[in-house]
């Protein structure tokens, strides 16, 4: 596999400009000279530290949320996550998230990859992406507007959810999240 | 699994507004009233009629890309994507894109997976995942600034890539595609 082509020469950045678009959406403008002096202004949502997204799994179920999803105005099955705080590192927001969100503590985090990035071409934003063992209950409160429910899936169940076409799970990073965690038990 | 959390009663919308936040981005502000009283305001980026990402396949290869990411401000290992355009099915606007970004044509496209979304707490966008076979040259120009370089994977290499702690394939739903795909080829 020849991954040279991903070691282009990157485009000039001509021009830039930041502004805060709404309460919440910061936006970068940027006019880009490309090496063939193609010129193209693009937009990008910038800001935060970057974010975390946790599967939690017991030893024979994985612990998925049920959440209001604002984008789509529906609940959508994925996994507790939230943005890393100032001074944080990705894996205190892990276990600050899984306490504020599902009411559990992790003894045991390790990192199933990062970067991981949604949509590269719009956001700046990238992910970490973890796996929480040796779970106990353990709640902190946090701004959640209600419970977030929790759906316990065994592994094969996982499986199913990612691999049937007509399965209720649409998040891609949830289900490449889902995708390592099987790998990592040894369960794909 | 119990999935009956999904079903919720969703929060009312009691206000809401859409504004042009820039060249490219629209934003709706929601006023939300969740079931158990508590209220917030949402907001998420909405527009288009959803996009595509295609995984073409020719037999014993994959047909990945590198292509300028302006969310990162780098090259970023993905797949063929775009936006499905007013009057197109999701399927044609996967084969119009294939001829675009990277002149294939297919005589069999497949539908992997939709809806599938990314950042479903602020992006409306929902996505459709094909498998293109039977591939052969066929180019349509575009709207590119530059030409987009192929990089070609084999099942195995696919499997590195999706697994590898430390592999150069960052985007969650383009790995969920290829993630699909070798389950769908049976290397997987």
């Amino acid at each position: 596999m020849d991954l040279s082509p991903l070691a282009q020469i990157l485009p000039e950045i001509e021009a830039r400009r930041t502004f805060k678009a709404s309460r919440i959406f910061t936006i970068e403008e940027l006019k880009l000279k490309f090496h063939n002096g193609e010129e193209r202004v693009y937009e990008r949502i910038v800001g935060g530290r970057g974010a975390v997204m946790i599967v939690p799994y017991d030893g024979t179920h994985f612990y998925l949320t049920a959440e209001y999803a604002g984008g789509l105005h529906q609940y959508s099955l994925g996994l507790v996550k939230g943005k890393i705080d100032e001074g944080e590192s990705g894996q205190e927001a892990a276990l600050r998230e899984l306490a504020e969100e599902i009411g559990l503590g992790a003894r045991r985090i390790s990192l199933l990859r990062a970067p991981v990035t949604v949509a590269p071409g719009m956001l700046e934003l990238s992910m970490h992406l973890y796996l929480a063992e040796d779970l106990y209950p353990h709640q902190l409160s946090g701004d959640e507007p209600e419970p977030i429910q929790i759906i316990k899936a065994s592994p094969a169940e996982v499986k199913d959810l990612i691999f049937k076409p007509d399965a209720p799970l649409h998040e891609a990073r949830a289900a490449f999240a889902l995708t390592l965690a099987l790998h990592k038990i040894g369960a794909l």
